[in-house]
């Protein structure tokens, strides 16, 4: 059996309980950080807290190298780690399906997303979002300006009244992750007057959200990491009243829906 | 303090860690079951597992008389309960914005959604989802045929390549789940021989996840509730491969990007 766990967005405690008993089960526990990681723990914190030992693989050692995780799963019970939710990577689609193939049977259990943070901690409701997308680092995209693929999901939801999150680029073997005030920079380039909201440490004890206009935004800090941004779409009277509130948003920058 | 908790999708088990101590910590426990409510447990079993009392409020005792919540927060730590994640609804949005108006320190803890698991389990990947809809029950709509929100969402969605989460109506208070056949019926006379995925108990131990023609869909059974229906957009080929796989689509019925 391979069980894929979804960590969380921060620390030891942001598992589900049952994620928390699939670890206790299992014969083996495997994982990945160069999707994303937890910014409130380490890898030998979270071994220590679940009494396990686990065994961090990189890119290569998911998508290239499978074999291993997957004979551990055709003979006993092995659970795939990672932070966040489990699925939200192809990668871990096709650990998934190639275990599929091999008839080793699979179970997902979910975690927390930062989409879901995002819309709760800024108060914009879940179903008035569109598709999110990822701000890349410049070095990263390799042309100048923003990708097309972020100014089009920005665009095409702004056209139909809804909000977007915008993912900061995250490369985990270097240590870098893009900050907001940096990703605000990189998007002011083409909206600098656009109201949207900074939301830094979902799903931490101290999370921050912060509301301003993109060049306004570019010229502040939000202390530690993981940083994400989002732009609100048309809001409802009561999403409007958040952003006020948690956020301290101009109700005047407000598109009103 | 006023800490919101989502409980997660299915039992006491799908809460996080983190939302386990809170309520464990807590001076006092509200919940309300109206907005949804967790297939795989009572009251009283998550009562007696987190061993406190759960005083449940209905919808008039949140909206229109949240007065003893908060004079229970102003004094004392208190936590309010939901199934899946909490700030989905506008109620608890409403409800956190009348605490901060009073002063009162509030926290979110997030709880894994309907959203994430409809992701998870069928393999679509969660940025190319675009808004979700809610189909009603036709009594509940009050008018012939589909509403136009549910047509536009969908329609729209299609139009951008992007994949629909339907959910289906719930009357919790009537005991009432609307079944993905009988949503399939709904949706089919707008869209015979679209294909959809039906997903069933997300986050329980035995979801079922099963494609195929809306018209066919209409006449399987997919056992009990909760149910919801993903409507596909374009598929990437490992979305497709999913689908397939895991869903037991049929690859020519698939739209490919």
């Amino acid at each position: 059996m391979l069980t894929f766990v979804g960590l969380g967005l921060y620390d030891e405690r942001s598992i589900t309980v049952e994620g928390r008993e699939a670890i206790r089960d299992a014969d083996r526990v495997f994982a990945e950080f160069y999707t994303s990681r937890l910014s409130g723990t380490t890898v030998d914190q979270l071994a220590a807290h679940h009494d396990v030992g686990i065994d961090v693989r990189d890119r290569a050692g998911v998508e290239q190298h499978p074999e291993e995780i997957l004979d551990a799963a055709a003979s006993g019970d092995v659970v795939f780690l990672t932070a966040g939710d489990t699925m939200i990577s192809t990668t871990h689609v096709d650990l998934r399906l190639r275990a599929v193939d091999r008839g080793i049977e699979t179970r997902v259990v979910h975690g927390v997303t930062a989409q879901t943070a995002a819309s709760g901690l800024t108060g914009l409701q879940n179903y008035r979002f569109g598709p999110a997308t990822t701000l890349p680092f410049p070095y990263a995209h390799g042309a100048d300006g923003l990708p097309a693929s972020v100014t089009n999901a920005i665009d095409e939801n702004r056209e139909r009244g809804l909000h977007t999150v915008v993912y900061l680029d995250i490369k985990v073997d270097r240590d870098e992750y893009m900050t907001a005030d940096v990703g605000a920079e990189l998007l002011a380039e083409a909206y600098p007057d656009v109201l949207a909201v900074v939301v830094a440490r979902a799903g931490s004890p101290d999370p921050l959200v912060e509301a301003g206009r993109l060049a306004d935004l570019a010229t502040r800090e939000f202390g530690d990491p993981l940083h994400l941004l989002v732009i609100p779409g048309e809001c409802h009277l009561l999403e409007a009243d958040a952003l006020v509130d948690l956020a301290g948003a101009d109700r005047d920058a407000l598109d009103l829906a």
